[in-house]
């Protein structure tokens, strides 16, 4: 298998398929049925040089749920590398401490630097404009896991992705992974100037898939099976930039949107966190409670699928059946399934 | 029994009654004569997007007694909620991740919204100018305790309660809890323009409690049983206020106001934390090593009351009596007993 | 044994040796090869009121190592402290929570009064300008372990020190542990005004030691063991004096350096952080890859040497060996030996 997850770039389709597989076999867990401990005395690096609450707090609980422990850093100045430690320092360093290692950094690139200082397992949790692999793994395995509830099946399926797509490292990611799978139709609708790059769009054309590109929701998209939005990535502007760009009200995925343009099964998706101010024109709350929104089973689905990078990198992926016990503790009839939305 | 900890104001007397037997069942766990893992694979997410060391740690040591794992996060910057992030998405996207949170932050009110969007149990950990209600469940047990081994009862018994009784959030959970209780003696000292609100003063009358209001602590309390007192909470004054009031040295209890004034066991508490800077006039340290002042032992006491609340909210208060084991370290012969105090 | 692990000062001979002997029993689960949960239920409190990544992950990965929960603190803006706390009301209340507590703190004394306020064991993880003890005992146990290997013998050894010799706390602290030992050769190597404290000298000349000053680098070095190197500690000096001092780049230990002046297995040891930036004239790194470099097998030793002093001062380091299960997860062939520079 892999030695580190940076890219999507370097992982083939029985890697992605793998990692399907080991994340459903961590659902008990991730539902609290059963709990494991498996990586008893195993230590997480959590290393995070950007802000972020619900991406290190998902890897910190998929990492304490196979029973490790971990060690959070948060925030630039409170690191070392304020005394100008190099990336290499730091990474070899930590490594002699940690098992495996999460880090989120600001800098394209700085991440693969930092896994070619190490020999424990790092995993890309942000490289600013770059990559975000464990995003793009938990999406691709929540549309997986909903065609099945819905009886749909991924080859032939349509997929629209809105919004900003040339900074939005997710819909990048995301692309790039599906295209790895059967024929599918992807239809692109953005504003003009935040249209996704052409060396993704003709990677995807390559691979066979059907790519369209549009510059306005204002159609029918009946056949959609998922309509993938994402917010305005302000914080990858520069300062001109910022002015030039925003998503105006016409990019907006609602519910009349969605009753008006789509099936009745469409999925709508969305990485996270959701700009809830008025003028963010984000995707938007009316939708909350929808069956149709599963933008929280996205996130529900980051914890067995984290779990199932973590098992994989570090080789316990077969030993977790053999170390499982019943959850003790009270737990609400559907945590792990979504009870406002299903 | 309750699904959340939010406010004094849901707990009938039961609940209290039982809050305080679980409590006192933990305290061998928290004086370390004995580990228990019942809450092994459990995660904690302790949320503070307000400054709090004391509180925190309290939260987070009370969850890793039990036997599970806590995710940290501190500080409103490092949040996604600085992105515009709803409080429903985060607590949507955190229940997901945790078996129950703990949340500080400054907004009245946020608690309860963040635990309307959730499944799992949420415990308010301070709300602004709101409610902290394990705050007040641990003064309870300290007087409870403390009564017991003076062999004092409640019933009968005298409070005074003192310095800023407006805004300070910690001495209107506890004179709620208290109303629940055999009619007491209540004497309400504040300077002009920091009174106890009146609607408190009429709830605890109504209740059958005899409620004496006045504005100077210069004069003979022999008969007081405890001397509750709380420093200015300048962080809920707005600019202007911060001017008009402060607690002059009239105010501070000390070695002299205790020996002068009250009687030979009269116990001082304090929530804490005690400004110790000259001009404060709060609590005075000149009471330090006196076996009267037993704020020490009210945040000693916090671990197996918040211990208490994570077993009952997560419903493993009956199992951890089967799941006990001896301590194994060295453990200085009066951890967990006040050395200094007693 | 000792109660706290204030200052070097503290140390004995014997208490060094019991230290280092448990420090190499702990090798194998550094390394990774065993697992003990010998400190199962315990918490320690680690309480960095300064800047530090390196440090506080040590502190808590070794904590974890021994199967303990850690509950960390960063920065001063989020401690109760900034509301006028005092650190004996801070001490009292933490180890009301905790069963060891590790503190770095920017002011001189600071964590000595703490631990007189607390009746658990108190680690210095850095005072200001004072003491870092945990840092001379793996540099102690690095020098010991590497000589080992190299099959020479600490007697007789020549060790020179250089760069900032005045402010840097950690060569303070490793000469006064070398004195402890057979006699040295120390050769102190500062520019003017950057001089190691006389008092120092005076100490290591009264126990027998061999002690020479030199103001340059620029001669040969042939016969030393050990170069001790150490940076501008910028942060410790006042605005006028950071005008007046910098290393010149005739402080800088290289590759050149090395190959000119010094022998063939001379070890180059630092405390790390190296400031990698080209002005800084730090340890440089064109040494990266020289097995001569050891400054990480002093990170990495870092781990069993800090689960030593938690092991002697919670009294757990006999239980150990009865308390050793083998790794379940993969490890990478090398980890815990170093295999870029070995």
């Amino acid at each position: 298998m892999i030695s580190h997850l940076l890219s999507v770039d370097s992982l083939t389709r029985d890697h992605v398929d793998h990692l399907m597989r080991v994340a459903a076999r961590m659902e008990p867990i991730a539902q609290r049925r059963q709990v494991t401990r498996v990586l008893e005395g195993a230590v997480l690096g959590n290393l995070f040089f950007e802000a972020s609450t619900r991406t290190r707090v998902s890897f910190n609980a998929a990492f304490c749920r196979l029973g490790g422990s971990v060690c959070d850093t948060t925030g630039f100045t409170f690191s070392s590398m304020a005394k100008g430690e190099s990336l290499y320092d730091t990474s070899r360093v930590m490594s002699g401490y940690c098992d495996a290692i999460v880090m989120r950094h600001p800098e394209l690139g700085s991440v693969a630097e930092f896994a070619a200082a190490t020999n424990v397992p790092v995993i890309n949790g942000g490289d600013g404009p770059g990559e975000h692999p464990s995003q793009a793994l938990l999406d691709f395995y929540t549309i997986d896991k909903e065609f099945t509830r819905l009886g749909k099946k991924l080859a032939g399926a349509h997929v629209l992705m809105t919004g900003d797509l040339k900074f939005g490292r997710t819909v990048h990611s995301l692309i790039k992974l599906l295209s790895l799978y059967a024929p599918l139709r992807i239809t692109l609708v953005a504003p003009p100037g935040l249209e996704m790059p052409s060396h993704l769009v003709d990677l995807v054309t390559s691979r066979g898939h059907r790519v369209e590109q549009r510059d306005s929701l204002a159609q029918d998209y009946a056949d959609v099976d998922v309509v993938y939005t994402t917010r305005i990535q302000k914080e990858r502007f520069t300062a001109e930039m910022s002015e030039g760009f925003s998503l105006s009200r016409d990019f907006t995925v609602d519910r009349a949107f969605l009753d008006r343009r789509c099936g009745r099964d469409t999925l709508v998706m969305h990485p996270l966190p959701r700009d809830s101010r008025p003028d963010a024109n984000d995707l938007d709350v009316d939708l909350n409670g929808d069956p149709r929104l599963a933008i929280f089973r996205q996130t529900d689905n980051g914890i067995p699928v984290r779990m199932a990078i973590f098992a994989t990198l570090l080789e316990v992926d077969e030993l977790i059946e053999q170390d499982l016990r019943p959850v003790r503790w009270f737990v609400p009839a559907r945590v792990g399934v979504d009870d406002r939305e299903l």
